[in-house]
Order: C-alpha cells, then structure tokens, then sequence
C-alpha cells in the first residue's frame, strides 16, 4: 500500500473495541516514526509518553472529551513538548549529534549560538508556541504509521492538559501535554465515522500552482 | 519501502540540483498527501501554494534564510494557514461534508455551534496559532510522500513571513505563511548534510512507557 493509500484508509475512529490490543512490536513501529520525524533545527523537543496501563488510563479519563475512548483503546500516546529551550536542551541534542556524526562538539557552535540567541531571549509561552508545532509533525507520522499497519487510531487535541499532566507528572519533566492519540482496533458497531465518505476540500481548492 | 526505511531515507536537503525537476505527477500526489492529513475537527484551515515559477520563487529569494535552496529546488510550497476561524469557513467545510455524505446540512449542527463557541470567542491571534499547528501534520504527510516517492525535501521555517506573504497576495486570501517545503533533487556536491548519519534521541531518552 501507498502512503496515499494509507492516508485514504485511516479515520480518526470514534469508538475502541476494548477486547482487542496493538502488539509491542507494533506499537515500537508507531513510536519509531513519531521519532524519526524531523524537528525545527532537529531539536526534538518533546517524548513521547506510551500508556496502556489500564489504571492510568482510569486516571486520564477524567481530563478527557471522549473517555469512552480513552478507557476502550489499546494504548494512548501522548506527545509532551518541552516547557521551554534552554542552553542545556540545545547543547544536549548537538553534543548528541556530533559525538554520533564522530564531529567534534562544538562544530555547529556559530548556528547553535544563533538559536539560542532567538530562543533564550523569548519567553517560555513563545518557545512552547513554537515547540508545540513540532510534535504535529510527528503525530502526523505516527497516524501514517498506524494507518499502514491497519491499526485504529484517534488524533485529539480535545482534552484537559492539566488533568493529563498532573496524572503523568509532565511538569515534573520539563513537559507539557500538547496531543494524543488513541490507538486500537475501531468497535465497527458504534464506530459511527467508519463507513462515512472521507472528505476533504476538492484540490482546486485546495491547492494553487504558480 | 516501509513508512520507516522512508523516514531514515530522507534528510533536510542543503543544497539543490537547479538543472533537476521533479514532474508534474510526483508534485500532484505531494500535493494528495496533504489534502488527506486530519486537522482538527476537520476543518482543513489552510491551503497549498505550490510555486514551480522561477520568477515567483526570485521573489521570494529575499524573504529566504538559504536562497540558494529557494532558487535552485524544483518546486517551493508554501502551507498557508487561516489567519483566523470564522463562521463562514466552518459552516462551509461542514456543508461541504454533509453534502458529500448525503446527509441534510446542519447535521452536525451541535458539533460546529461548540466550537463556534470556542473559536469566536477568541482573537486572531490565538487562532491562528491553533491553525498553524495543523499544517505541521500535513507538512509531516507532504515529507514522507516525497521520501516515497525518493523526491529529496527541506522543511522550512526559518523566512521572512512578511515577504511571502506580500510576494503571494496572501493577505488577500486571509491567510498567513507558516512554512516552506522545498522539493527537488539534491546537489551531491554541496548537499552537506546528504552522507551524515542522522541522529536522534535514542528510544530510551524519547519514549516513556506507562
């Protein structure tokens, strides 16, 4: 199957069938592309917290809009940006980078300096407007993931952050809640959306070439 | 090819082959891949500039942190984002949804008064910050089609907003640039970042498994 293929398959499932569950192996695919997604200066700037726990689901569904999901699902992903860059996050994630590369650290020293210099002088809403955005790009990939596994899956912005990042103690972590995603296997009888046409603007008007 | 053998294929492109360009066919189903990416509540609040005129992208050489890309990739889209929810734009993507399901428009009349509610209610400013996070997930879509596709790719967000803006009417449009793909062929030769191991955070550091 074709991404487009996959992409034309998935629909953000409306209700689980809580008797069935994504294997490990499956889920370390799911996880895999949510890493490998690129990121703004290629900082990652958020984990990727995994519960299928089913007492911390319990937990979760109070700061949810659609509990019946949350409790019914097999495991709930939850992308969690970092509060905030700090000098230490960056060097962090460069260090990684050239001791991996077998660069000496500090090669990209002059671009790292630049980022820092826009990034520290911002306020921690400014940087988490900006490292919020990143992790759409890796829900992206994991849904395209699931869908090329055949596996359900729910992207949700709907929910009560504080709820969800008190339960998993984000805060704690340098980490806000900023997505989830359910994943599962849809409960075709009270899936109302999965036999519904997807649609989506025609491309003319969607799309304009220049 | 796997979603992941793609994802670990592509990379950042750093510099383009101007003599390369990528056909009409691959651009169109770049294009597809985004049309399809979910957003939220399904509103689709953006729209794909897609810019192969090298007049047009001259322009927008100035508004470009790496010029050289701008000007010798085969094609530039622009993810350009609502500058703000209105009534209109929701009711119309909800009619266009009913009507292409057979159902009566109003349908989910219920659903959209909710979120009126929510979106209204707020400035600009915070919507659009909501609206930009969704063609993330697209722009994820766009770059793992063209890794599919073995198209080379850049995602950028490092320009001049105000130029691109101003170079394609997008005021005009009401809507606002968000970021940029660069689509082409890499220049092996000046393509840095082409023979570099990509690095991640390890699984360990990246996911916590609840």
């Amino acid at each position: 199957m074709s991404l487009i293929e996959d992409l034309n398959w998935r629909h953000a499932v409306k209700a689980y069938d809580s008797t069935k569950k994504v294997s490990q192996e499956n889920i370390d695919k799911i996880v895999e592309a949510a890493r490998l997604a690129p990121t703004s200066s290629g900082l990652q700037p958020f984990k990727l917290i995994v519960v299928k726990n089913q007492d911390v689901k319990e937990k979760l569904v109070s700061g949810s809009l659609n509990p019946e999901c949350m409790r019914d699902c097999s495991h709930v992903l939850i992308f969690a940006a970092w509060d905030r860059y700090t000098e230490k996050r960056i060097d962090d994630i460069y260090d990684l980078t050239t001791d991996e590369r077998g660069l000496e650290r500090g090669r990209f020293s002059s671009y790292t300096n630049m980022i820092k210099e826009i990034y520290l002088k911002q306020t921690a809403e400014e940087n988490h407007a900006h490292i919020a955005r990143q992790t759409y790009i890796a829900l992206g990939m994991a849904l395209a993931q699931a869908a090329e596994l055949k596996i359900d899956s729910t992207p949700v912005e709907g929910f009560n952050n504080a709820v969800v990042d008190e339960v998993l103690n984000l805060n704690e972590l340098g980490l806000k809640s900023v997505s989830l995603m359910y994943v599962g296997y849809s409960d075709e009888q009270n899936d109302w959306l999965k036999n519904m046409k997807k649609v989506r603007n025609p491309k003319s008007d969607f799309v304009i070439e220049i």
